[in-house]
């Protein structure tokens, strides 16, 4: 994939996520596209993410990568519903609401996991994201997300 | 508070948890304790604990500290249930089933946050944990947490 990835079009301003945002050298830097109807994202864990047991991840990368990945999708169905291309202004950025996880079975760290979203509903300003994380096509968790669409003006501090 | 804390207790080959892991150094080392039948947990964030709005914690990390504090949490609400000093052995270790966060505020990172956990239900090898999280008394999120015993055994690979 070449385009640019959701998280790629925040304003500078707001593009520290420690998860997602690509000015955070520290973060994850996640990055999530369309792949036809569903968005996705790939991400390659690093040792240090380690949970309590050796060689899976722990609970709040899980946690981490379906929250930045379901807020970047969210963003992007609305842009879409509105038939504008991301980055246009006034610009449209969410925040979650509740996110619920279940862990289904460990997560390694050694390859590469991939987030997969699907938008369950738009409602106003109101989108429910339902998520999976997987490892070699091996589901190992399920999230669902519901975002919240940031009022217009607050990201310009009006 | 000078006791150790229940992460302290956990095996060295256990220990390495990107959230509360004693060994992991580049991770967030959380230290939960009892705090009469609640337990807590205090968290200084560091700068780059950024979410998408400057001065504010990404998602991801409020789930880690609900995350890690309620596993830690449970298995020290089943070492007093079974009057036993946490630490001794067979070891009680728990794993996340599921975990449910609501975002009620945005989370400050310039200050200490708390994290609070109370002991809902020990059914079993299934504990339920509330938990919030709060900064300078306000409540920021609130979080519910399954976790389920690690099978006897399952800890020194037998």
């Amino acid at each position: 994939m070449t385009e640019k990835a959701f998280q790629d079009h925040y304003p500078d301003d707001f593009a520290h996520c420690y998860g997602c945002g690509r000015l955070n050298e520290s973060g994850l830097q996640l990055k999530s596209y369309w792949d036809g109807e569903e968005t996705v994202c790939h991400f390659q864990p690093r040792a240090y993410h380690t949970g309590g047991f050796p060689g899976f991840g722990y609970g709040g990368l899980v946690a981490s990568l379906l929250d930045c990945h379901g807020t970047a999708s969210a963003a992007a169905a609305k842009y879409r519903e509105e038939g504008r291309e991301m980055g246009t202004n006034p610009p449209l950025r969410f925040v979650t609401a509740s996110l619920k996880v279940d862990f289904l079975a460990p997560t390694p760290i050694d390859q590469v996991l991939e987030v997969r979203g699907k938008i369950k509903e738009i409602k106003g300003r109101k989108i429910t994201i339902t998520e999976t994380l997987s490892a070699k096509g091996k589901i190992v968790a399920k999230g669902e997300l519901i975002a919240v669409l940031i009022p217009e003006g607050f990201m310009d501090g009006k």
